[in-house]
């Protein structure tokens, strides 16, 4: 059995347990039932995912991963593909968006290459994990082999678990790559069913007629590598990207080892829909930070039933997402293990302690 | 000229200047044009707030203002009269959920009696600026006299400048007082002129039958009182609460002072209404942070033109969603302040760098 069957494998529902204990005591916190809203369910799903009705969390990271994609020779991108590279340096001088927010909520940022073109030499803080210079044009046959796509899921296991060594409690996901979210529309396109032209979006900020390119390049890709909807793992491999299956890979693994996943964007949605695919308990452990502005995420996270902590028409990806989405997750913990109840603070209550989920 | 009429006479329009600066500054930072949306927009507002490109925000403090309602009498509330007073001693033993949520996000909480039944002994930590034991009940003539009105709002406007000496930066507002929502509604009414069916909600949790009840008293007092809604004093002398009028007077001191004000829910909501047509022009100081459950928040923000930031489904109060928008607003002036430009990071750019506000 190899990592990535291993992995699934050890995947359970949440604890039933911890859930009825986390929401009797929320009934028991001293504000009226539910008025924290989507901050009490939040906090009760945490309690069946760390399997405690005091959920802890000290140790944040985000993990966010950047590739390059061939298809880019299609003329998709607005920015030109050494931005990737460039972008990769910037985080590790801490001048990028995720850098600011990964300090603002004390997170370990973790940044992986999974296939820049061009590399990096030995950099401290970078986890070279170099599937290929980029993946291949998707509209000329597929992005990459079935052998890359283990290689990419078993990636982001391997790095779970050496994170979780070093301390992990909640894992932010997090993306980089110049016309991944080509790769990902042409995912969500396939697994969804639903068409090109609703999944599709500007990415960076393109306008009418690169985006009338943009969706006739994934339906060439499509059409070119007639992948299966039924086969997450060939969909990937037909017309996804290296940073996307590590990101696949990384909440399967969160899920293995119960650690919450708290997903960004676009980029990190059809991760997640591939993950969800090859194992469906997965679903309960991934959090949705944020509603992207990138049209077709509500189609993804709808069709996994997630529903998004925020809106803030936000579509950078890089984990920004998921930095703001951990913060809340941290409230929804610290809420429901900090605060008194009515007996402990001697305050009348009115209502009955029976469990009813919202 | 009274402390009122100084604070108003204060109040100024946005920095022009640093608004300008803060979007040419957002288009040259390493993130596509708008990327960041909403985050964005808040820290170009922040930047003309404060009237600097480079807002900063080390101080955040937290005003919750607590008092009575005489029109609890009418049997509009689920929990007893008492909760007020049993809820301010949690929020000074630290058990409350607004407790949790300030120690998150490291901010001074400020506890202010402002006229709750029983009173307080002397007790570290609480401000006590009680008007009276509560005000009276409105469906037998007006909650307040004018002059009582007066002190609230000179009692709000007094203690921020009271915080100001400590170090304050960011204000977030907050309330405690069993049967506010029945005020807040009779002010949100008569402010936007829309019916009271569909300002008012279920409070801490009411029933239908309960709720018809209200609906009932809150007609009852606009019609004993005929409040002017085309005079912001009034209205709140007639069908206002203590803490109301002190928030409203506080919003007006972060405007005056040029310190923004994150407003909680429905009841900040409610003062924010008063305090804006006491002077239209502190709305631009006032940041929305969520939309509460309760029935008649949207009406009342989009009355002013604002925008929430989070929609979690909260009821609370408390302060409670102004600490999780306090957050995100510190979260907009980091990204504004600390992200790197594409110059100094060394990555193409490939838009201009005009200022164009989403």
């Amino acid at each position: 059995m190899n990592i990535l069957e291993q992995t699934v494998k050890r995947i359970r529902p949440l604890d039933s347990g911890a859930v009825e204990k986390a929401c009797q005591r929320q009934a028991m916190l001293t504000k009226p039932r539910g008025s924290l809203g989507l901050l009490e369910d939040i906090s009760i799903k945490l309690a069946g995912i760390q399997a405690s009705p005091f959920p802890a969390i000290h140790h944040k990271v985000i993990i966010t991963m950047a590739a390059d994609h061939g298809v880019v020779s299609e003329g998709i991108s607005l920015y030109p593909q050494e931005v990737t590279r460039q972008m990769v340096l910037n985080f590790l001088n801490g001048g990028a968006a995720i850098d600011v927010l990964a300090r603002q909520i004390d997170a370990r940022l973790v940044i992986v290459d999974m296939g820049v073109i061009g590399g990096f030499p030995h950099t401290p803080g970078l986890i070279c994990r170099m599937i290929d210079f980029g993946t291949q044009n998707m509209c000329l046959g597929p992005a990459m082999t079935t052998q890359q796509v283990l290689a990419c899921l078993e990636t982001g296991i391997e790095i779970v678990e050496a994170e979780i060594e070093r301390g992990l409690d909640i894992i932010g996901t997090g993306d980089m790559g110049i016309g991944n979210t080509t790769a990902a529309s042409a995912i969500i396109a396939t697994l969804t069913g639903e068409p090109v032209s609703k999944v599709t979006g500007r990415g960076t900020g393109i306008d009418d007629q690169q985006l009338a390119l943009k969706i006739r390049v994934i339906q060439k890709a499509l059409q070119v590598n007639q992948p299966d909807p039924g086969d997450a793992i060939d969909v990937l491999a037909k017309v996804g990207g290296f940073e996307i299956g590590g990101l696949a890979g990384l909440m399967l693994a969160g899920a293995a080892h119960r650690i919450p996943v708290v997903i960004d964007g676009f980029i990190s949605g059809a991760a997640a829909l591939i993950a969800t695919r090859i194992c469906p308990a997965a679903t309960d452990y991934l959090i949705a930070s944020h509603l992207s502005a990138e049209n077709g995420h509500s189609i993804c996270l709808n069709s996994m039933g997630l529903k998004p902590l925020l809106n803030l028409n936000m579509r950078l990806g890089e984990g920004t997402g998921s930095a703001l989405g951990i913060f809340l997750v941290e409230s929804a913990a610290n809420i429901l293990t900090q605060m008194a109840t009515f007996e402990s603070a001697n305050v009348t209550d009115i209502t009955s302690t029976t469990c009813e989920r919202q």
